[in-house]
């Protein structure tokens, strides 16, 4: 384990709440000595930064002389929505850098056919991580502290379930152990897989989300009661399941445009069950309600990880 | 501000999370001074309870010896799923108990309804209450300390939206000021108003909390996957949408059987809202996203309370 002490020069590109939460996080470290170049689209977020001593030096992605900077780096930690990050990566390729390219991007499947695509042409050295963590907000004043702290991150070592890892194996142990030594878990998948599980497990739940507000948010006499009430009516069950509403407009949108056939059949899935609760509320509400319930509660505790599935 | 210090003996009917919670808030505060009779249904929950000596009488609800110390206290506070509370009010009734009732029940409208019909044959003191709090635990060890405290609280002072309130006056002074006196807000409803507004803001977001955790906990090769991740792969946003999936189930079968028609009319809000952006996304994904997850924050931010709606 030995990852960060070897970085000399690492680029951020892309300093948002993850990209900045990392920097944080390397800045806390022991095993980092390294020095980071941040990459951000507004002078805003560059002031920011530069003022919460989050990154040595702080270029507008537009700047010119950032460039020399950039391809200069042992390593580019790409923190984009995932068609920017393909763009950049594409436009790496073309300026023939020769360090190591990672990211935090949230699908997967696309991203891995387009590097398939630029290996044909260009030698690149990528490997794909994606950090499970975050939240709602966006922006590098919401950097979190011990975002990556033991949580998972799934690295993607092959295109599909049934080939051998195909990235360079000292690229993806180097990767790996950079995100250990911050403290994260390691789980290896390949993208097709990841991109299916990943649309059930927060692609399709962030779209319910935005759905709730949206319809709860339509009711005129209830916002109208809502905001004469002392404090808002809402208990922690509906605070809890709206709050992912609507982050990041343009990460979600490049997240469903690269993952839509999975999204889509979660949808219609959720769809289909939404139809036949419904329905059975409504003609025959009795004791199937008990096992239903049981089951959700179970079925929650192994999605949690809290309980044993009949899968094992 | 005098209600604790003039109850000399009061009655939680029912210690599960709710009531033990109140127990305990009652104990912390220095206007209570009374006496606390608690009533749970098994002798695990009475030892419990006395164990951690959150009652000064415990009671099993079907000794028959715990009968006069329910009947002679002061104010009687049910924490019974709502089916059972109508039950339990019209024995209360019969056995002429003269002093004063309220409760936490999710639904109102049913209850008032049997309330109006009591009172044609016997004088009953009753004040709804709808502390707007819990978890999605149940269970006198899931009680949690300060659960009161800044939160809201909805008293039911009249059946319908157009009625003056019918409640007895001093009687709903009381009570609220026995929940503000723990620390809680007060906001005055009609039941039926009640009703419509939770079906939004509670049940139906259960319901749709209950179908995700199911229709994920289906996916074999994803639970089979994440279960053989080193920490669970869900991230923070789902782990938030599916945690009161499957809670209590007795308490939501009798909130749904009391309040069907407005949850079902909220289901199929839902569901149409989901049938719509299920077809456009697949069918014709573009620039209305940005449009609509913008909306979505807003509605969300509007429901929390921290920004304007238009309809003021």
């Amino acid at each position: 384990m030995a990852s960060l002490e070897k970085i000399k020069t690492i680029s951020i590109y892309g300093m948002g709440l993850m990209g900045t939460s990392l920097a944080y996080a390397l800045r806390q470290s022991e095993n980092f000595k390294g020095i980071i170049y941040g990459f951000v689209k507004t002078q805003k977020s560059k002031d920011w930064i530069l003022q919460h001593h989050l990154a040595d030096h702080i270029f507008l992605s537009e700047e010119k002389k950032s460039e020399s900077y950039l391809l200069s780096s042992d390593l580019i930690l790409i923190g984009l929505p995932i068609l920017d990050s393909i763009e950049f990566i594409k436009y790496l390729a073309e300026m023939n850098f020769k360090g190591l390219i990672t990211d935090m991007g949230s699908t997967r499947w696309e991203l891995e056919c387009q590097i398939r695509e630029i290996e044909k042409k260009k030698q690149i050295r990528f490997v794909g991580s994606h950090p499970m963590c975050g939240s709602e907000e966006s922006g590098p004043q919401y950097y979190i502290k011990d975002l990556y702290k033991n949580k998972l991150c799934i690295i993607i070592h092959k295109l599909h379930k049934n080939q051998p890892p195909d990235r360079n194996f000292q690229d993806l142990e180097f990767i790996s152990n950079f995100w250990k030594e911050l403290g994260m878990e390691i789980d290896y998948m390949d993208s097709k897989t990841h991109d299916y599980i990943l649309s059930y497990l927060s692609h399709a739940p962030h779209i319910i989300s935005s759905i709730l507000a949206t319809v709860i948010g339509k009711q005129k006499e209830l916002i109208k009661r809502n905001q004469e009430a002392p404090i808002p009516i809402l208990g922690g069950g509906l605070r809890d399941m709206i709050r992912i509403a609507g982050s990041n407009p343009k990460m979600w949108y490049d997240i469903i445009s690269t993952n839509k056939e999975n999204i889509i059949v979660a949808l219609k899935e959720i769809q289909k069950e939404l139809e036949k609760i419904t329905e059975t509320i409504e003609n025959h509400f009795d004791d199937w309600w008990f096992e239903w319930q049981n089951n959700a509660k179970e079925y929650r505790n192994v999605i949690y990880g809290i309980s044993k599935s009949d899968y094992e």
